[in-house]
């Protein structure tokens, strides 16, 4: 420790993936130095003492009080995940402590009043690792977009899920299949349905559109489309219509009201999100002023996450040894707003049908959508294997509309006699 | 402003097209409950009050005085641009005051001194506008890195050299024509040289390898390629091999040394980097726990700026209300550093051959790299507009060789009398 530099204590509650990676990353020399202050593991909350850990021995407890009771404690790192880390974060902000979390569900869930309280106690709650793993999105949203006004938010968050989906185009799975091969690979869950139904993005999509729109979300209020419907056909259709299918979260602020979806989509083959492939993660923004600002990287993971909860560590303990605890936290301000009706989005979208090939089959198609005002852009009509189609055989009649609500385009989806399968819908987004 | 919020005076060094947009942006509602401080914009200095300007007209001064010596005067955003602005920086530093500037010359060239100045008067330093426009790549490297150690850093980061290796492309066109385009839509400055011979771009990498590698980057210490010797073909064959030609900033940092180089590249078209196209610019950063992150936008115009300009502001004056000046700028540490002899630069390089097609070409050609020890991974040759080479004519011979220093291949490029023009050689960026 330098000599005469302001000590800045700190406490784990956790200590798993992330927690033992953030740990390694604060015993690294040179941090001091940059932080204007000594940084001191004292206490870290696990569950089993025995298990060997990547710290001290001595610095284990099984007591949430012996970290949060501790006087010298300026910063509670939450790396334990889950609801139960929900009263402890609450009860450190109520002591005057700086609080750094990587809990998405916490933030998603209880973000307005742990920012309160935060904002009460003069200290600050830093989430970082929370949304994108090791992507700065957080940071870029609260300080490069300070002096701008954010008009849309657009991104892949879900790491699983774009994996599944590009392994799908590339390597022609079809969607059990990658799914296995994400679980072989410790990318997804036993249970993927979080990530592949879309929850697990809707959250973090929640945690941005506070930071990105000032909204305050309510959980649970963002729509959720999963994959579950995107078949390897679609890959193939989107591609020939120069696009890829992603599985995005797409927030927009109307200034009246805010949309938010999450959905695959369809974004232009030649867009850097279309490249950002396998586990990668990435949030495009755009302001009024700014324009496009894309941040990538890896979404997930203990050491990228670890390098986001450190950093924030770096952030809130310069600002505890200039005397100015609560810096980072007091500028981020939301309220209730307004969220649009899923069924008022506007986009141009995919549509596949399934149809029994008999003569006025697309006529009447045609019309169903016309009756809704959806007009038509591109249109491809392909039999089995994409051969011809045989009359009274199957036939696939693949559309890009031009610009129509969700509502009005799912109306002109109604079934009829002719169709052999629902319909499939699947936004584009511009990008 | 509100009741018992702390004032902070603001005065302009300049007012183009970056000081107009930033005086817009900082006019605008909600800044001082973000920042916890009212700024107010006190003095702009212009060199002609009498033409139009975005601000109030009492405002404007032609003295510098009038703002370096107003007390009241807490920020000084220095957007006038060029070496001329430097001793005024360094007396607003001196008077204690904190310094947002834009200037990329300016603190590639005496980043060293003035940042001392900044940190010995607790003052700070910003300059995110100063790299990339719009893009927050300094942001990202001096906090959301503050915890790893960055390893690479590898960018495009010239609008006009991106804009014109794009229209060479995809528009066909050869290297003058894409020029004047760039210049008819204004990317490109009358005389384009400073962005196309690559020193712009190396003035950037200068100042962020100062922020990635803790590295004092001597002015014009880093080797530059431009984009000249690059034509049309050029594109083709690397389009054949799956690859795009992109002006690249490259550094890494290899622990006993840091390597800097200025060049087009080739690098990989399913590559995020391969799809940042015209005048965009971005940065990927790979750092040793966080792996690969990349920042994309706007790197140049007006209001991208401006954006970086007060977004740095709001920074600045954050701390400044809470007494805790010089907060973002302490953290920054460098010292000077081994710069890597060009030569020793590994890389797979792209040979462009022109060569008479007679017996046993190749095999002197073949015979020439051996003997530098450059093994050659993958060759296609061809005749006149791609056909098969006739004897005596002219063929082309391109490949792409295994990794070797650029000094052996430069070597193994040795004019023969088989050669009917210097071959052409471009280094390959795995990204």
């Amino acid at each position: 420790m330098l000599r005469g530099m302001k000590r800045v204590g700190v406490g784990l509650l956790g200590c798993g993936t992330v927690g033992a990676a953030a740990l390694a990353l604060l015993a690294k020399p040179g941090l001091a130095e940059r932080t204007g202050a000594a940084l001191e593991v004292r206490r870290v909350l696990v569950r089993d003492p025995e298990k060997s850990r990547a710290c001290d021995r001595a610095l284990l407890t099984t007591d949430p009080e012996a970290v949060l009771g501790d006087p010298a404690i300026d910063v509670v790192v939450e790396v334990m995940g889950g609801e139960a880390a929900g009263p402890l974060v609450a009860r450190a902000l109520d002591l005057k402590k700086s609080v750094v979390t990587a809990n998405k569900l916490l933030v998603a869930k209880s973000g307005r009043d742990l920012l309160e309280r935060a904002r009460r106690a003069h200290v600050d709650l830093a989430f970082e690792g929370a949304v994108g793993g090791g992507i700065p999105i957080v940071r870029t949203l609260r300080e490069a977009f300070a002096s701008d006004r954010v008009t849309r938010i657009c991104g892949i968050l879900n790491g699983t899920s774009n994996y599944v989906l590009t392994r799908m185009l590339e390597g022609g799975l079809d969607m059990a299949a990658a799914v296995r091969e994400a679980q072989e690979l410790g990318y997804a869950e036993a249970d993927p349905s979080l990530d592949i139904d879309g929850h697990d993005a809707a959250h973090k999509l929640g945690i941005l559109a506070m930071l990105a729109f000032g909204a305050e979300v309510p959980f649970g209020a963002v729509p959720v489309e999963g994959l579950r419907s995107v078949e390897p056909v679609d890959h193939r259709f989107a591609q020939r219509f120069g696009y890829r299918i992603k599985p995005l979260v797409v927030g927009r602020d109307h200034g009246d009201d805010v949309e938010l979806r999450v959905h695959p989509a369809l974004v232009p083959e030649k867009s850097v999100l279309a490249n950002v492939s396998g586990a990668l993660n990435a949030v495009l923004c755009e302001g009024e002023a700014l324009g496009p600002c894309l941040v990538y990287g890896r979404g997930a993971g203990g050491l990228p996450t670890a390098v986001s909860v450190v950093s924030d560590v770096l952030d809130v303990a310069r600002s505890i040894a200039a005397g100015a605890a609560g810096l980072g936290t007091g500028g981020i301000r939301f309220a209730a707003r307004a969220l649009r009706d899923p069924g008022r989005a506007e986009a141009r979208y995919y549509l596949r049908f399934t149809v029994r090939d008999e003569p006025g089959v697309l006529a009447r198609l045609a019309g169903q959508l016309g009756a809704e005002r959806v007009s038509i852009e591109q249109l491809v009509q392909v039999g089995e294997e994409g051969r011809p189609p045989l009359e009274g055989g199957p036939a696939t009649v693949v559309m890009l509309t031009h610009a129509a609500p969700a509502a009005r385009v799912r109306a002109a989806l109604a079934p009829a006699p002719f169709m052999l399968e629902p319909p499939r819908m699947l936004p584009v987004e511009d990008v």
